[in-house]
């Protein structure tokens, strides 16, 4: 093959580690050649720290992550005849958001095609949520997809493996060989399967804190500032909101207590952070959607929202009005002084109702769906001595030891009301 | 095993990765575990990147060079009650050097292991060299080393595979990984074979320019410092000089023509560049041995360099007074004008000579032993039109094509005498 042939491996690494940036062709040959196994997994590991540490311009993010696209199908829903918007977050503790948004986005007449994927670690995965549902399934065909994208809006499945191959391969490599943390490589993993989904529109949600992939807000900025641009240059109209993920997200950290809490939202509940970056995202999808003016909190109000939920629930098998499944064993925290709550800190409870069973270590694990952590109270509530600030959940009391060890020392009570910090602290467009 | 799980390979690059110190033991263990194979290549070479851009401090260079000692086997010399003295060249066009000088050095009672490898690419072997001898062969036991090394002073042959073999595994990744040029592992590879060889004491010839390993003088002047550091922090005394391979050394280039050079200076003749370096790196060897003051001209101009040779030649089975292969085909190359040679570029006469058949593409080829180029001027030297420039020889003679192509534009002839730039530029010490 003369494609193979065409390039070095070593003169792309070089010109990487030299600080330069690398051709065009060549860098698609380089991706195309480690899929293929003409490049080694040693020869990408050394390409993939000269990226980490001497970055990529935004031309070679947007030609690496289109050679990552041509590694497998690209979708198209070009012929639904409405207009296509996705949303991707990053990860976080207790982040459901995606639950209520799909439907309530999708309630405007706009597809909502949310190709979603498993968690792993502390940050929970939108499919194992969502199969808390007796019933529902996460495995669609590429036909049921599209029909249910244009009879019912909203779609909430798993991204079949035939979007981005490449990214997959590079990411397994870069987990054991310390380049996760690359910016134009996170930029390019996401944003492939996202591109190749055939999405004409994304809003991003980039978390930074305790309980984000990203803890820094700096680095978070620049990874959201890296997609949109990368977005926008791939032809897909991006916009990024850089959220708060220090404290968790609502009152549920879990799968069924997480459901449970996205249609309390949809019901015109809910927690009022769940509720604010579920209308912030919505607002966003909507305006690219060409719809800048459309009322959301109406929708929530009015069970539009609802009927839109119902029914993505029922196209996929699931019974909405089924009961969701409860622990065998809980758990109550007290509160051991009277107060206000000036502090709970994601990661530890993250890490906490990951151990509970809520998530899984290996990717083959199966999760527990009744597993989970439930907030009594959040920062600025104010507690009396005793009273309850939150409550494991667990298949097994076992295992709450170790949950409770993670959460030691996860939350401060103190005189007086925190500082507000903003949830949404900044917008990025392109 | 307790000490394979006692670290993380990701850990560990990602101390080097975010610039820090790698802590001893971890270091230790990251070299072991690569060696045995618990460690990838692809992890491996994700580090090489990390501490090519990131650097090593002084004392992890030398741990992780006693690591890599520690793979394999350790000699020693100290029964041998005599001083011994190593050379080491970082390699370059025409550097037959240590052929007149572990006998000089010799001379004088002194014992000088020359444990050496063979050539590939520009950069000759000094092994390939001394096998244009009729009979002699390369590989001894230790046992005939040591022997030689007590008997006759002076030893050149074929390095075990036993030392160091972490590095010949660490230096073929490095190869098609882009990371031949960081400094700390090239270090490291030389020094960890030097040290694990058992000499009391090292010289080394750190060469910059066009035909050298390493082109840019301060980058050449890091590696002299480099080395210097950690022989001395390893126990060996440890002085290296940095020196000019912008010009070919000597007249001659190739193998069998190169023994013959070398004969003629420890025959009290030959190039004065030749004569110079060889003299210069006694100096250093014989310093660190416990003679400043050893007159080394008397031992050239008096036989006892000589005697040295050919003692150390016949014990190594080779006859000292057998002819040298010659070519079957040769070319000369003539000036086209008139004046004063102002430049010969040693990378393009070393490549021509490579093409010629003095080298070799690939480890398992032969080398030709008469291939080479014959120098019959050198930068300063004034020439006739149409007098010989240098004279090419081969087995066969289509060779020449590509050789002449290599050399296309290699040299100069102006109307004035170059400016003299200085052989040895400058001495490092501890």
């Amino acid at each position: 093959m003369s494609a193979v042939e065409a390039f070095d491996a070593v003169d792309i690494i070089r010109a990487k580690r030299d600080g330069g940036p690398v051709a065009e062709d060549a860098l698609r040959w380089m991706i195309d050649a480690f899929t293929r196994g003409y490049v080694s997994d040693a020869q990408m590991s050394s390409f993939a720290m000269a990226v980490l540490l001497n970055g990529m311009g935004r031309d070679e993010i947007r030609v690496m992550t289109a050679a990552m696209i041509a590694s497998g199908e690209r979708m198209s829903f070009a012929g639904l005849g409405k207009p296509t918007v996705d949303k991707h977050s990053t990860g976080g503790v207790g982040d459901k958001i995606t639950l209520p948004l799909a439907p309530l986005v999708a309630s405007f007449g706009v597809a909502v095609p949310q190709l979603s994927g498993r968690g792993l670690g502390h940050t929970g995965g939108t499919l194992d949520k969502l199969e808390s549902i007796a019933g529902w399934r996460a495995a669609l065909s590429n036909e049921e997809l599209t029909a249910q994208l244009r009879e019912v809006g909203a779609v909430i499945c798993a991204a079949g493996s035939g979007l981005a191959p490449a990214d997959k391969r590079l990411y397994a490599l870069r987990d054991v060989t310390g380049t996760v943390e690359a910016i134009p490589l996170i930029a390019s993993s996401i944003m492939s399967k996202k591109i190749a989904e055939g999405t004409s529109a994304l809003v991003l949600d980039v978390k930074f804190g305790s309980g984000a992939f990203m803890r820094d807000v700096e680095k978070a900025r620049e990874l959201a500032r890296t997609m949109v641009a990368l977005g926008t240059d791939s032809g897909v109209a991006t916009t990024a909101l850089l959220t708060d993920m220090n404290t968790p997200l609502g009152r549920a950290i879990g799968n069924a207590n997480e459901v449970r809490e996205s249609v309390e939202v949809l019901a015109g509940g809910g927690p009022a952070d769940v509720i604010e970056l579920t209308i912030a995202l919505a607002r966003e999808m909507l305006a690219l959607a060409g719809q800048p003016d459309a009322d959301v909190e109406a929708a929530l109000a009015d069970g539009r929202a609802m009927d839109s939920w119902r029914a993505m629930i029922a196209a996929q098998g699931g019974d909405p009005d089924a009961a969701l499944p409860t622990p065998r064993e809980t758990h109550t925290v007290v509160a051991s002084t009277s107060g206000v709550i000036t502090r709970m800190d994601a990661l530890p409870f993250g890490i906490a109702a990951w151990r509970l069973g809520a998530g899984r270590a290996r990717a083959e694990d199966p999760v527990v769906h009744a597993a989970g952590i439930d907030l009594h109270v959040k920062p600025g509530d104010a507690v009396e001595e005793g009273s309850p600030l939150f409550t494991l959940s667990a298949d097994d009391g076992a295992r709450f030891e170790r949950a409770l060890a993670a959460v030691d020392g996860a939350w401060d009570i103190g005189g007086s009301v925190p500082a507000n910090s903003p949830l949404v602290l900044e917008r990025i467009t392109a």
